[in-house]
C-alpha cells in the first residue's frame, strides 16, 4: 500500500508540495523500447500550465519536465521513471493567517487533525499543483496505449450553465479557454466567469472525458472493474465530488429497455445501438467509446469571508488572497484526460498478463 | 493485486458463482478479541437475502453463513476470517438460450469476448449474488468500527420518482419494503413498481449511505483518499453507474461562498454549519456524517424483447425470463451500507498505522 | 496488503487453522480456459498427505479438495478459484496444558504477545497443516506454467547427514519414504530417523528445488527480483530458517572467475558452461536450471522436557505429546516445489503484463 | 505492484541509473512530526560511499541528498519524502564493448533478454550504485523505529575466511574498513584482499545485520512473517544468493532440544536462554536480537578475461576494465542495516494498524 501511488501494472507515484523546491513522480510497469522524450511530455503539461489566460490562475510556472531515469537513448527501458518539475514562481507571501485558521472547504482542518502538522504554503501537498505530476504520467500512460487510442476531455458545465450537446464539436475544444466543445456555451461562460472572479467568487464545473479506441476486454471483474479504477482516478483529483460513467445518476430514471444497449452484426462485428453503458459492461469495455464525468465543486479559495475556526480553537473569519482559479474545472480537464489514460494503460497491461 | 480483493489493512476477497455450490469470502487484517459468531453476521445477510416480498427476486436462500477460520470460543484471533454461504436454490433452468445470446446491459458479451468463456447460469460470476459475501464481510467490519459508528442506507430514488428530503425519517427505512426514509414516496413506488413488473421492465434507482460518528482524520492523500475508496467501492457493485459524495454533482452549480462549510467553535469543540463536503475535505474524514450516493441502472434482465448477437455473429432476439428483481436498488442498500462499512475500517485501520 | 496472500498476479489467499473444520485457499488472476479438476490438484495432495509412513505424523487427513468456484465444465473462466480441504482428524485432545505453556521453538509466545490470544489446538494457525492449501495452489500454478516447465524437489540433508550429489538420480525420489535422490544416503536416514524417533527427539533439513524449462527473461528489477520472491516464498513456510539460490552461501568463498557462468554459442543458443547463479541474474531468469534450497530446523514438537514459562508468567516444563513429524523437512519437499510453482506463475503472468 | 517498490506502510520506491544524472527514491507512510533532515540521512550515505579506501570502488560521489518533499520546517507531515542524490562521476568511458558483450555474472544477459534493450553504462539499474537510495530511506526508516531500536551490521566472512565470534567487538566495526567486529581477522583480510585486487579477481563475502531492541510482536502469520520480508530485503541487494536468520542453515543439523530456546521468567519478564530462532518465532519477533545473515558472491566485473557471447550472437571474450570494489560485500553491510531498518519500520506501523 502507497498512499501516494495509484494503478498496479501501469504504477505511478507522486510527490511534491506547491511550495517545496520541486515535485514529480515515478511512472513504473512502463514496456520497454517506447520512445519517450521530454517533448513527447511537455505539450501535455503546457495545456494544464497555469497563468495561460485570465480564468485561471495568475502563478507563473513554466512546468519544465526533466527525466531523471527510464530512458536510454530517447527509449524507456523497462526501469522506472523518474520526472520531475521544479517549483519556480513560490511567492514569498506570508502564510501566517492560514497556517493559523482553517479555509472552508480546504483541507486545512483535516490535514491539522489527522497530521496534527502542515505545510500551509500554497496548500502544501492538497494544492492543485500536484496535477502537474498526473499530467505528466498521463503522457507516458498514452505511449503504451498506442496511437489507435484517443483521449478527448471537455468542459460540459460550468456553474449552472450546461452545454447544448447537439453543438458538440471536438474542434471547438482547442478555440476557447475553457476546453468547451461548444462555442455559444463558450462565450456565456466568458461573461459568467468574468463576474465570478469580479465578485471575488467561484463556481463548480462537470467534465466529461472519452476514450476512443479502447479494446474490448478491460478490465476486470469484481474489484479491478475498469469503472471502478476510473471512478476512484477521478475522485481522487482535487475538489471532486461526484463520478458517473456513461448515462451515470441519468440511468436511474429509465427504464429497463431504454437502458439495454441492443447489438447488431455490421460487416462481421458487433455493432451497440447506443451507448448508454459508457463503453463498460461487468466492469470490462466492450469496445465503445469509454464515456466518463466528473463534478469539481467551486474553487475553495474566494475573495468573500467566511466564519471558521482557528488551530487554536477560536471563531474567526478568513479569506483567501492571491492567485487563484475562479472554476478549478478549467484546469481539471487535461487532469481527467491523464487519469484516463493512466487508468486504462493499467488496464491494458493487466489485460495482457491474465489473458495473453 | 488481486482482481477479487478490495481494501488494504481491513482485505475482503470474495469468490463464488450464481450456481456454484457456494460462494464466500476471506477476511483479511482483523484485529484480534473482537467477539464474532455467525449470529453477528447472519442479521445483515438476512436484510439483503432475496425472495422476502414481491419487488425482488423469488429465487429463495436461506443465505445462512458459516465462519470456517480466523475465531476461537468466539472471538477473532488476528487470523483470517472464511465465511462460506451455499447456494441451496439454483434452479435446474435451461441456460442453453443465454449461453448462445448476449442479453444487452449483462456482462455478457464483455465476459465472452475478455475470456471467452463464461458460466452462464444465472449470470455466473457477474450475478447481485456475490454481494451476500460483501455483506458478510461488512458485518465483519462493523465490529471493527464498534458501536459508536452508526452506518444506514436509505433509498432515495426509483425509476424518476425521488423521495422529499424534509419527510427524511430513519426509522421509516424498517417500515417498508424499499428501506426508504419517505412513507408517501414508498406508497408511491409500490404502484410504480407494480406496473414496471406486470410490465416485464425494471427502473433504476439511488440510494444514499450515511456514516454517522466516522472521526475526523480517516483517509490519507491522495490515493488513499476515503472518498476515492468509496467511489471505488460503490462502482464495484453491480450496475451501478455513478457516486456522489456530499453535494455531488450539485456542487457543481454551486458558488464558492455556498459551498464553504463555515466553520464554529461549539462548547470547545469544532462544529460545522452545513455539510456541503459530504463530511470529507481532502480526502479526510472531517468528523461529520459521511453521505454518499451511488445510482444504479435498471435491471437488465427483462421481459421485453431486446436486439441482440450471437456468440456465433448472428443478429437475434433476446428477453430474459426467471426471477429477477424490477429493481435491484432495493437490495443494493445493504449491500451500500456493507461497503461503507468496509471501507471505513480499512482506513481505521490505516489510520493506526500512519499515526498511532 | 494482506498477511495471508502471496503474489501479485497469480495470488494466492490462503485460511485455515489445524483444528477448524476446513482450510483452504482463494486462488486468483488464473488465466481462462486452463483445464482444472480437482483430480488436477489431488495427486499433488497425496504427495503431501500425512500418516504415509512412520516418518511424518500419524495424523490420517485424506486431504480431499473441493473445487467451489471458478471452473466451468472443467475449464478455469479467470475468476477466483476457491478450494476448500476438510479437516477431518481433529483428536479430541486435551489442549489445555499448551494453552498455558509456552512450548520453545513454536509460535506459541509470539502469537500470544501478538494478538493477546491464540487457537490452541493442533498450532492453530501455524500449524504446517496450513501448507495442504500451498500444495492445492501449486497444482493450479503448474497448469499455467504448462508442461514444458518441470519442478522437482528433493531432500538432500537430514540432521548432519548430507546426500552425495555424484549420486543424484531423480528416479530415486519416488523410491524412498525421504524424497531422497540418493538411495545409499537414504538407507542411512532411515535408520537416523528411527534413533531420532525413539529418543523422542527430532532433525532439521535440506530441501533443494529445481525448476527446469523455464523461459530466460522472468524477474524483474529490483523488488520484483525472481530470487527475492523465492526467498520470500521458501521463507514464508514453517521452520524454515535460510534460503539460497545456486551456489548460495558456498559463492562467499568464491573467486570471481570461478563464480562467473561463462557463456558459448551452441547451434545457435546462448549455453551456459555452469550455473552458479541457480538460473538467475540480476533478478532475472536465464533459462538454466532455477535452483534453491531452504534449510528447516528441527521439529518443535518433541517429547523431551524443556524449560519454559506459562502465560500467566510462572516458570515451567513443557514436553509435546502427540502426533508429530520426527523430521518436517520431508513433507516440505512438495511444499516447496508448490512455491516454487506459484513464484513462477506469478512471474509468468508479470512477464506478459510488462513485456508481452 | 511496482517492481521498484519494498514495504507496504513503509513504502520505498527507488529509481536511477548508474550513470544518468540522479537517483533516488520516494519514500511513503512515514508519521508525521518526526525530526528529519538532511544532515539526519547524510551520515549513512557517507557510511556505504564509495571510494574510501582501496577496498572499494574509485569511483568519486559525495552522495548528497536532497530532500524534494515531505518535511515542513525540519518536521515529517505525512506526505511522501523525495529523496534525490546527483551523479557527478559518470566518468566518460566508452561502454560500447559491454554494450556487446555480456559480462558473465552481470545482469547484462538478463536485460537485454527480457527488455531487448538495456542502459549499458556502469550496469545501468543493476548498478550497486543504487543502494544509496535504500541507504537514504533507511535513514527514514531509522527515525520510525526510534533510539531504542539499535541495527548493526557487521562482515564476518570475506572469501573463505570467517572470524572468531569469540573476538567479536562492535567497537572495532568503525576501526577498519571492512567494518569486521573482529580485529585479527581484519588483518589477514587486508592481506587476502590486496592479492586479490592485485589479481584482478574478486571474492565473496558473508553479512551479520543484529537488531536490538526490537518490540516482541512485529510480523505476522503467515506471508507477513518478518522473516519472510528480511529474505526478500536482503535478496534484492546486489550479488547476494543466500539469506537466514539465527541459526540458519546450521539449524538443519541440530536436534530438536537444541535448537529449542528456553525460557525463564526473569524480574517479572520472559528471558530466553539462547537465541537459535535469530529472535523470530512463526514469523513474529520475540524481542530478542534480530539476527539475519546474507551472502554475497564476488564481483563479477572482473580484469581476468571470462568466455562469453555477444548480443549478436558470437563467441566471445570479455573482461571489465573499469573502477570496481574486489568485494561488494564491504559495501553492503550499511546496505543491509538500512534494509533491516526498512523491514523493521514497516512492520512496525503494520503491527499498530492491526493491533493497535
Amino acid at each position: 500500500m502507497s498512499h501516494n501511488s495509484f494503478g498496479h501494472l501501469f504504477r505511478v507515484t507522486t510527490w511534491g508540495e506547491s511550495h517545496g523546491p520541486a515535485l514529480g513522480c515515478v511512472v513504473d510497469g512502463v514496456p520497454p523500447r517506447l520512445p519517450l522524450t521530454e517533448a513527447d511530455i511537455q505539450g501535455f503539461l503546457d495545456k494544464r500550465k497555469p497563468g495561460q489566460n485570465r480564468f485561471t490562475t495568475q502563478r507563473r510556472e513554466p512546468d519544465e519536465v526533466k527525466i531523471l531515469s527510464g530512458t536510454y537513448e530517447g527509449l524507456t527501458t523497462g526501469t522506472p521513471i523518474s520526472l520531475l518539475i521544479e517549483n519556480t514562481d513560490q511567492r514569498s507571501k506570508d502564510y501566517s493567517e492560514i497556517a493559523q485558521k482553517f479555509r472552508p472547504g480546504h483541507a486545512d482542518f483535516t490535514y491539522q487533525v489527522k497530521y496534527g502538522i502542515r505545510d500551509p504554503r500554497g496548500g502544501g501537498r492538497s494544492s492543485a499543483r500536484e496535477t502537474a505530476a498526473r499530467v505528466a504520467a498521463g503522457a507516458v500512460a498514452r505511449k503504451i496505449l498506442g496511437p489507435d487510442v484517443t483521449i478527448r476531455g471537455a468542459l460540459i458545465q460550468v456553474g449552472a450553465r450546461i452545454i447544448e450537446r447537439e453543438r458538440w464539436d471536438w474542434a471547438q475544444v482547442e478555440q476557447n479557454p475553457f476546453f468547451c466543445p461548444d462555442a455559444e456555451t463558450a462565450a456565456l461562460w466568458e461573461a459568467d466567469l468574468d463576474a465570478v472572479r469580479k465578485a471575488g467568487s467561484s463556481v463548480g464545473a462537470v467534465i466529461e472525458v472519452v476514450a476512443s479506441g479502447v479494446p474490448a476486454g478491460l478490465g476486470a471483474p469484481l474489484y479491478g472493474k475498469l469503472d471502478g479504477d476510473l471512478a476512484a482516478a477521478f475522485m481522487s483529483i482535487n475538489a471532486v465530488k461526484g463520478v458517473e460513467i456513461g448515462a451515470g445518476f441519468g440511468a436511474a430514471a429509465l427504464r429497463g429497455e431504454e437502458n439495454a444497449d441492443e447489438m447488431r452484426m455490421d460487416n462481421g462485428k458487433v455493432s451497440f445501438r447506443s451507448n448508454k453503458a459508457g463503453g463498460i459492461l461487468g466492469g470490462i469495455s466492450t469496445g465503445q467509446d469509454v464515456v466518463a464525468r466528473f463534478a469539481v465543486k467551486p474553487t475553495s479559495s474566494i475573495l468573500i469571508p467566511r466564519e471558521t475556526v482557528t488551530v487554536g480553537g477560536e471563531d474567526a473569519e478568513v479569506l483567501t488572497k492571491g492567485r487563484h482559479d475562479p472554476c478549478v474545472g478549467i484546469r481539471a480537464v487535461p487532469v481527467g484526460e491523464a487519469m484516463m489514460a493512466c487508468v486504462l494503460a493499467d488496464h491494458l497491461l493487466r489485460h495482457r498478463a491474465q489473458v495473453g
